[in-house]
């Protein structure tokens, strides 16, 4: 850039650029509203960065990301360890918990098996889910990894793992989403939905 | 939030979700992308922030943003000290350089008069602007605030202020952006290029 920028903008703006969905003109517009921004802010958001590189770890037994170990809903006696849902990410985690309906467990894989990203089995906490259930006298393990080809491949070698343990595998339901327009839902989720469909 | 998220990740969520154009979504996206990414690019953007405040200050002449006062166009001996761009925000500055057609000197306001925002000139920097001019032998100000309503209103009060001193003072050519469509062009648009018409 010219020298009209300061090395410290020109800095911020290059690291705001690094995030996801972030391009330079996001960037810029970023790094100027903080400068007229109170100064707390700008502090405020440094701490927080810090303390989250800082501060927190993976659970050792479910892997999702706590500053306690083990984290505060593996601690929690009143949570059914005999369910664990599984998921892909720790966000995951959060929007089945969103739902208020599941007192289980967790297992956070961190990522689904995907051979074009060269991500295999061994890279995922799946040996780690296997011994739990092999432990912990878990009676059901409740796959919640996305509704895609990854996903389901993850779900599928899950399965196959988890057979000799005897522990009841599920998966979620797939189907129409609710407030979803028939019109304009894709035809792969009305298959799927056709598929599945129930008495009323 | 729920027990399923760290105190450190609510933390820089919220931290994040505070910056325009930033809500809750992509505020934890921004999150948990950097909870995977390497601890560098936390720490990079963390340090950053901090410069920003630490060493920025605004040039005591031209108000623009820098790390060392004068900034580097006032200290540059090479531009042309007669004229003086006037623009309403440091970025501004950046959009004027980008021209790589001007080789004086500029003035940043601060904002533009907005009474529905309180925003009064005694906010802005135009005493200091108008003493420059006095003091400096500048030649020409090319008002360059934005082409909008307070941009304008902002203009024509620095004409007025200006006036006494004698200086030449000029404002930005309005019409058609160049690689627009006349048919998607607003009409104010459209006026102003045709009041401004000139023979070919």
């Amino acid at each position: 850039m010219s020298k009209a920028v300061p090395q410290s903008v020109t800095q911020l703006i290059e690291a705001f650029s690094r995030l996801p969905g972030v391009g330079p003109k996001t960037a810029s517009r970023l790094t100027y509203y903080l400068l007229r921004a109170p100064d707390e802010m700008t502090q405020t958001l440094a701490a927080a960065l810090v303390d989250l590189k800082t501060k927190t770890r993976y659970c050792s037994v479910c892997f999702n990301i706590t500053e306690d170990d083990p984290c505060p809903i593996c601690a929690d006696s009143g949570r059914d360890a005999t369910q664990v849902v599984v998921v892909e990410e720790p966000l995951d985690v959060l929007a089945v918990e969103r739902t208020g309906a599941y007192q289980g467990r967790y297992h956070v894989l961190h990522g689904a098996i995907s051979p074009v990203e060269g991500i295999g089995p061994e890279d995922l906490k799946i040996r780690e889910l296997v011994e739990r259930v092999q432990k912990e006298g878990v009676l059901e393990v409740i796959v919640a990894t996305n509704p895609g080809m990854e996903g389901d491949a993850t779900a599928m070698y899950l399965q196959r793992q988890l057979a000799p343990t005897g522990v009841k595998t599920t998966r979620l339901a797939r189907g129409l989403p609710t407030g979803g327009d028939l019109e304009y839902v894709d035809s792969i989720t009305l298959l799927r939905a056709l598929q599945g469909r129930h008495e009323i």
